[in-house]
């Protein structure tokens, strides 16, 4: 399978509105819970039937949908009756492979975005799509597997003196999305230590474990950055957008959103760019490195080179060659020998050449 | 013929209105389908003569022509005849080497887009310009040769419960454009599952013939993007034209396509990187190959040299040399040899040069 | 003369207004044709004297007046004169090194490109400031020179039934200027079979003159560039004008044009490119015959550095030397020598450095 | 700590108006420095209780409130309910690690911006958040540490001569974020002449030295860029921002403001390219140097093949060999043998190998 | 001083409207020149006091001041109060290392431009501040230097029948500014000539030299590129701006200059290109050079490298080398020697290595 598109060919030609599962199917059941709340009042249920929603349906309360687990096909279709929503909405929210958007509809909002996760285990990053239907109040919440990461929320919902507990499902949803981009923060800042660690390893001895380190931190930046940088369009678009679900106090909100986009975008820029010096400095020093052992090695022959030609001077069987027969010939040659191999040495020392 | 553009001399000077078929004649004869369908009722027709056509025009229900082969001027001027269309949007259709286009006229939409498509027989990418002229009840489309890649369409159209039964002339030009970038995603996405299985070849054993299949593959990349890019604006153009043939329940479709060819363009764009990412790892595996090469042999020459100086000093014809008299000489000259060698190798062992 | 930007100390300072030929001489004597036109008749007269033209100013059919060669400061302040054009206007024309721009006066449109041909003798590409000024009913051209690119137009003219000849001016500038940006359309294709004639040399086999060529063929191409790039901006700025020159039916052939340019700069734009990776497959491959060469010589070498030291090791003369006298000593030397070689030429194939 | 962006696990998922410190605790006490003034009097206070604070705000004169250290939950709490402002301006003001940015609340105008200073002792660049937070009659700005870098605002604040008494807030924050861009501007510019300085360095005698403090040079210049391109945004954004709480007249202040960081991410930028031509430079040199080294000890080598080739010819020991019976061919050899050599070096010389 | 931005420490923290000048003093005094006219008169004088100007404020003549040397204090303050400009307008003029701008003022509009000149004794470029404040009826150009640079303008001036005699300060102006555009192309033609003049070296005979060159345009042309670009984003500003000030017939004018600007940055762009692929050039021909030498020497060695063995086998003192006694032997072994010199460099020939 390819990482980065995926698109077999029966996937061509079908309807915009078809309910079909695109994605691999990460939980076998889906799973509903329901938390239903205004400043006054919190109840939190978990649900079996899809139909059982639409009780919450005309509640002025807010009531946001989790579920959990996107490619059971009759359930869906019961919620997009359940919710009235447009088939439209519900195929877009099962096409996990899509690109983070928002579509703003005549009776709700849909926005989807992919939410990145650390396995603590594995030290693997998780890609999971999370789709948002917004109403005026009602949010429903689609994940592809159980999770825990709107914990947080759930926990400041619990709380009835904070500001969520008095807010609409506009400020839930910004709370959710908000829970998204601090992962892609963590995630980044994560990644970041280990770029930062390699430096320090790189000047003190770089080997090729280094560069595959290197190659490897490269490549999971770059599946990070695919993913983020279309949320930044997808966040601005939101701040943008002009909808009667959207509350003009919760227009500050969005913006904050932008802005730590905005900075994890810039963060992922800045640490591509050190990746790829790292990766200059590695080549710089390696080649610094066989340049010097070649430079010794050369020197080294060098320095033999003329040595072994006097010696094959005396090796010559001519039948008159004065020094031969001289007693002290031997040790002269020795002694020749030594001077110009020293002298050479020195001339090399003072050329910087060793 | 040059890949990129192609344009030659006698072309120069062409009025914009006058209908001369600019390509390859891909089909011998030009072939005409008819799909006249309401949602309730549904008709499929062959038809042989261009005149034929005209009852259609006024029927209110939606007919779809699928005109296979655009070569024969008479035809043509028969069907912008029959529809009453300005030559200039004809003209326009039968030069398939123009950029992806939208133009809209007073009596039509006029649309034009490259359709790529993988030959499963040859895998070879085959471009083909697809044109499609879109009136308030009629959308005609133009292929270059005889095509089933809109059959799913068909198909939903002939089941009656479908969106497409009870939609317009837009909706039925979203569906046509929908496969067509649902064709770019795929062929990337099978680019890219090569791209990636290059990956794996590249970091076990690197040799001449992946650095081809790299650029090849640079290159079939290269050919998509020139194709694909330009279709980029085109889509963005179509989704914000202020028609009147166009509905506003259909602009949630021209956006999901926005996105898609979005995502197609990404994709293209993360796979680019990813070859010349690729490129690079090539060469630093070559050369870093090579260098341990020039150094084992560098180093095994270096080794020998101190021996070879030794032996050529006692092949010197002096009369007096000590050594040669001595008994052992011989052998311990082989001692002092395997000790100066070992030695080197070891310094060499430790400094890591081997 | 520096080829991007011609500037000489005395032309700075020069009022806006003032007649001054900035240029080349191209040709000796003025030329003034005249083609005048409605739906009905046709004339086409050749003129000597600038005056003769007032007659066609205020006739309501449609005068085409093109000027050959730009130099005679006089002849153009008749023109200016006849016309009621202010000075600035000419000024503009004559300055043959500015810029591709577009100006909306009060009583005029003036436009000035760059008209690019390839000379069929010497294959050279010329350079020619092509300027047209528009009023409602007269159009006049300003060349460099005399030329006959513009035949197909005055062909069409001849034709009355013909759109042209039912058109205005702002329909005769749309045919000037499609013929000048076919012509650039026209340049790059031919450049660009000569760029992938290139790559299947490249592959074959690959040497100094290739690089020779691909460098004259990326400063070709920096040529042309640097001549149609300011032109797309023109031309998207002509196609956004809101003048009373130009009709609104004009519009859609204006759009026409940036479509054309926009794929011209396109194919550039790739053609670069393409050149890039010529110039680095060139590299590679060089680099990796050098290397193979290398290779292949420092092997040949350490073949024979062992052999040369066996034989140095009998070339001692130590007295006592146990294999010297050995009847077959000699020949079993050579045969250690032969299994050293071979084993050492197996070892370095099954590394696969040879 | 990751240096670009820093996100702990457990900050994911709080409330945007929680009043969390993010970041570190740079000073032991918060500190409250109070200026009061208009054109006719002035007063400065430092204030203990942040409940004091409460008689400033309905005053009509200009308030500045000065607060060094932001860990201070309680303190904050307290200053938010003594100015009525909303949490969250001070969940921002607290979060140090957050994006420069602008917010327009209903009764304030908040700022964030980084604060950059060269530490004279240890030559290191200091990182501080600052904060301003504006309205009608008060300015406060929060800064982490104690610092005197506003000192020359306050003394022209005292002088009642000058355009500061007469202004209001709007004015008052022109000035302190002028000050922080002056000293964006400084440490370039410092930056800057460290940079220059290596280049004379470079071309007198590039060591692996001068590599080092070319890539340190590099890091803190990425890291001046990481802090400072954010800024531009937020200054751009804060001069088109219409607001009750900014004069027209101080339009001008914040368009020389967007001139001034315009200059400073303009000059980063250069000396960004400089210090990249400068590293090309060094690799140029260094490689040139090598090359040289390793031409003259294989020219070296290369003389001494011949003549070792002919004392091995005469080191043969065959029976006949005519020349080494005559009395001179000793002298002969040598006399060749530098005849060849000579010879050798000549063309070398003449083939500029030398 | 660094090159690129120039801050002391203690010029942090200024107010704006502080006559405070920033730069080097270029001329010792200040010298103010007046030309004053209308299309019936005409009158140039020297003053001596800044306060006589207050006699031409009111005067409805088109009044040019021309202030040479920006360094006094008090001449300045004169100035602003004759004018009744703000201080600010003034201090800016002051701050010679300011970025081009251009500032709408209540009443007046203030411009700031950088002016290069090639200084033809020392063939350097020379920097200069221009600043221009322009009102109804008064042009006030700010100099740092003498200069005569603006000659053409007063030429034209002086002769009635110029437009700019017709004109009011706004054509000044433009004139003004024309010129210092023009300077700029002039200088990067100037340039750009040297450029291109390295090229035709750079084929025939490229050497250290040649680099140097190419480094010293490249800074050069950098140079350029840092003072031009911003100039181009204020003339585009300054032809935008809707000022009384400002007459539509001078539109445009301001519009050319726009042209020009963006010639003179895009011929920049091209220089830049070109310079990088000089450089590329550069180094692949002095890497295949030194590798053609490297080959050389490798394949001169190689071929010896047999021979010498040859010569060793026979210098072995084995009893029994049957060859050694045969009396051809040594002329059998010269010839054997030579065969396999001469075979070896036939097969190098052929393998194209030398």
């Amino acid at each position: 399978m390819a990482r980065f598109t995926r698109k077999s060919k029966d996937e061509i030609g079908r309807a915009p509105d078809e309910l079909f599962f695109r994605g691999e199917k990460k939980v076998e059941n889906v799973r509903l819970r329901v938390i239903d709340f205004d400043s006054n009042q919190f109840e939190e249920v978990r649900i079996l039937k899809t139909k059982e929603v639409i009780k919450y349906r005309e509640k002025p309360s807010v009531t946001w949908f989790n579920i959990d687990g996107l490619h059971n096909q009759e359930a869906m279709q019961n919620i997009a009756l359940s919710f009235q929503l447009d088939k439209i909405v519900l195929a877009d929210v099962m096409d996990t492979y899509a690109r983070p958007k928002v579509h703003d509809y005549d009776n709700c909002i849909s926005v989807s975005i992919k939410m990145l996760q650390i396995d603590d285990a594995t030290d693997m990053i998780s890609v999971e799509n999370l789709s948002i239907v917004l109403t005026k109040s009602v949010l429903i919440s689609f994940q592809e597997r159980d999770g825990d990461v709107f914990d947080p929320v759930r926990e400041r919902i619990k709380n009835e003196k904070r500001r969520i507990r008095k807010s609409g499902t506009d400020y839930l949803m910004y709370a959710l999305l908000d829970i998204v981009i601090d992962n892609y923060i963590y995630i980044i800042s994560d990644l970041g230590e280990k770029i930062e660690s390699v430096e320090e390893k790189l000047l003190d001895n770089p080997d090729k474990c280094i560069l595959d380190q290197i190659n490897t931190l490269k490549k999971e930046l770059n599946f990070l950055r695919k993913n983020i940088n279309p949320a930044q369009e997808m966040i601005l678009a939101l701040s943008k957008l002009d909808s009667e679900f959207i509350n003009d106090e919760s227009q500050v909100h969005f913006k904050e959103l932008v802005g730590n986009i905005n900075q994890a975008v810039e963060s992922s820029d800045s640490y591509r760019e050190i990746l790829s010096d790292q990766l200059n400095i590695y080549h710089t020093t390696i080649s610094s490195k066989l340049n010097d052992v070649m430079k010794f090695l050369t020197v080294f022959s060098v320095v033999f080179i003329p040595l072994t030609f006097i010696a094959g001077i005396y090796g010559t069987n001519f039948e008159y060659v004065p020094e031969l027969t001289y007693k002290y010939s031997y040790f002269i040659m020795w002694t020749v020998m030594i001077v110009v191999a020293i002298g050479m040495l020195l001339y090399f020392k003072r050329k910087k050449w060793l």
